[in-house]
């Protein structure tokens, strides 16, 4: 694959165009396809009717190399993109007798009896390389026809990432006698804003290998790639990129290949047997949320109060109520209180308190934004004012985020202050 | 507007091809439009390059009545969704006062200079309808011109889904002498299928009003859409749908026209003056971080505890170690001390208690998705085991669902089994 090729993702399905669903699978595609160096110029989406799917598929055949589609490749009769797809490219379409196996023990493992539509998933243009799906029952496929590269795959999310990832990506990979991979640089307290500015010199200088900042909520990530006839030589050209980016960017970066903020802290308290403790006011649950989302998160979550009335505070944390009317709920001495207690409560190496205003109403004291995030272990309590933002959502994001990176960087080491 | 008009959706912007951010705009315009009785046929997805969003335009204009676009109204050099779709049908671009005064003012609040390339974005096709921003700083617009009704709308979120609502709906209703008003009959314990089933015949003998079913994450909805010659008309065509359909569904139907589950529970409890605390072990905050979701939470929930360890559940709710070690935490008998015990310590009127097995991993007695809830008040406790799915995402969503569920029954009055 040493020419730059360009991708249309063609998405088949009604119920993207009814707004019932979103379409992820071409977020999901791109962000793979990006990994592979390979251009996404174009997303488009029809519903279940053969003459526009047709009319698509020839627009996609003049202007795209590379043409991907999902969904449609069920056992119904709305299912009709392997059809469509083999007549656009003269192809007819041949019964693959491992896929129609897969699905027989599919149905045998679920022990339910399997109708004899679903067979009908199992026809596949002729010659094409199958994608067995080892995810769910609809095989996809690839083939070449009249220059283009074509790909089908199933429309569930989780399906069609992981064939994506498992065999589409090796199969694109397999054109070309170069490998190409990446990291993502994980950064949390630098905006995209600034990351680009410190690095806009590098970045403008490289490439092979490249560099370039991704936007994320409430953060922002870098995707390093390199080109290289191995992975090994292409993991070597890399190695001083990286290198280089944490020497300018620093303590901000909260891990290389980490899939979010609480996954990092949650594999830095469980590698160091360090367990959590939270008392949370205007978060509301939700840090205590994104830790049990993850599996095994009870190895190093012990337990959290939401502590969203006055009363609450004093009865489930025993805060002195005279405390709380002195400073007011939201007030530096309370959020200290909250993390101590609430780790004195639980038995846990460190608590988190966090108290402030998400909004939209004021406490008439702090402006909607103002946080206060406190961390309790055993040298002491730790404790700042946050300016987080001006609307619900985002207060509560911002804190959260904030109170994990405060975790992360007492656990390794690094100035609490950012 | 009295033939059936088709729609295409063109987003414009190379965040959407590089993966970074995921076409809500399309899915919420999707939604809207069909409230309308407009069809979609197509979403497009282009970069911000001038020729391929030129082909593209093109490739609209032949195949669909109405162009949607959003995104590329902004004020840098990337954003030329205008400068293309003017140029595309013929029109200059002529300056719009009152929305340059509305930028002006918008940096005046915010207390921020404002840059002269903001002004780009009060250019606009000649003669359009300008639709002015209340929600940022880039208006959008609509225009006819060669046999097409082009609307033209900001990329964000939140400013594309207001302003489509608010500007665009309006504009596009204003086209006909029919009104189209709906109504979203939301439900929650019987599945897709099973309302479909039941209404079946209903809904093939319908056409004015119509009533269609939508599937959502973990719940379903269905949909009455009337068309009329006023809205007066319309409401009084789906009043006798929406009874017929109570009569049928029943207790199932949580709520017409609300947002969610837990805004109709929410609603239920402000109106009656009901306070709420919650105990959770698997949902892991799931659940006070959704109440906490929305703006004035703290009318009805006073707090909760996350107990997610044994040790918490007894230093936090008091909860007797003996009855945890002999009967299990994942156990009827502590499910209701969670809720009775969650409810005397803050004083609530309803306390809830959730204990279960979200997996992967099991306790050794349960199943995954085996889950106990409990829901304590001044009567006494109820209790029930749910068994709610495979995947530890899909457990915990539904226990909390299920939660909301049986203080919505509690509060109406509707048995507790369903």
């Amino acid at each position: 694959m040493n020419k730059v090729y360009t991708a249309e993702i063609l998405g088949v399905g009604t119920e993207l165009l009814l707004g019932n669903i979103v379409n992820t699978d071409a977020r999901d595609i791109s962000v793979m396809l990006s990994e592979l160096g390979i251009n996404v110029y174009w997303h488009s989406v029809v519903g279940d009717n053969p003459e526009r799917l047709t009319e698509s598929v020839e627009i996609a055949k003049k202007r795209a190399d590379i043409i991907i589609t999902t969904g449609g490749l069920g056992p119904t009769c709305d299912d009709l993109t392997k059809v469509v797809l083999a007549r656009a490219f003269g192809l007819g379409l041949e019964f693959n007798e491992e896929a129609a196996e897969r699905m027989r023990q599919h149905f045998a493992v679920l022990n339910k009896p399997m109708t004899e539509n679903n067979l009908q998933q199992a026809y596949l243009p002729e010659g094409c390389t199958v994608f067995q799906n080892l995810w769910g029952t609809a095989p996809g496929c690839a083939f070449r026809a009249e220059g283009c590269i074509v790909l089908m795959l199933p429309g569930p999310p989780r399906e069609c990432n992981a064939m994506f990832r498992h065999c589409a990506m090796p199969y694109l990979r397999s054109l070309s006698d170069e490998t190409i991979v990446s990291h993502n640089i994980r950064i949390f307290g630098m905006g995209e804003s600034s990351v680009e500015f410190k690095l806009r010199d590098m970045m403008n200088e490289m490439s092979n290998p490249t560099l370039a900042p991704y936007a994320k909520e409430g953060e922002c990530m870098l995707r390093v790639t390199a080109k290289a006839h191995n992975e090994a030589e292409a993991e070597r050209m890399m190695e001083p990129v990286i290198e280089k980016v944490r020497g300018v960017l620093g303590s901000v970066i909260y891990g290389i290949d980490s899939e979010s903020l609480e996954e990092t802290v949650f594999g830095l308290m469980r590698d160091r047997g360090v367990t959590l403790a939270v008392a949370e006011s205007c978060t509301g649950g939700f840090m205590a949320k994104r830790i049990t989302d993850m599996a095994g998160a009870s190895k190093v979550f012990l337990g959290g109060a939401t502590v969203y009335s006055d009363a609450s505070k004093a009865s489930l944390l025993g805060i002195d109520r005279a405390l709380i009317a002195e400073k007011g709920a939201v007030s530096e001495e309370v959020a200290r209180e909250m993390a101590t207690k609430v780790r004195e409560k639980l038995g846990a190496d460190i608590g988190i308190g966090i108290t402030g205003v998400a909004g939209p109403d004021t406490d008439g004291r702090h402006e909607v934004g103002e946080v206060y995030i406190a961390l309790a272990d055993k040298d002491g309590v730790y404790c700042r004012l946050f300016t987080l933002g001006k609307t619900r959502e985002r207060v509560r994001l911002a804190a959260a985020n904030n109170a994990f990176d405060l975790i992360r960087r007492r656990l390794t080491g690094l100035p609490m202050d950012n």
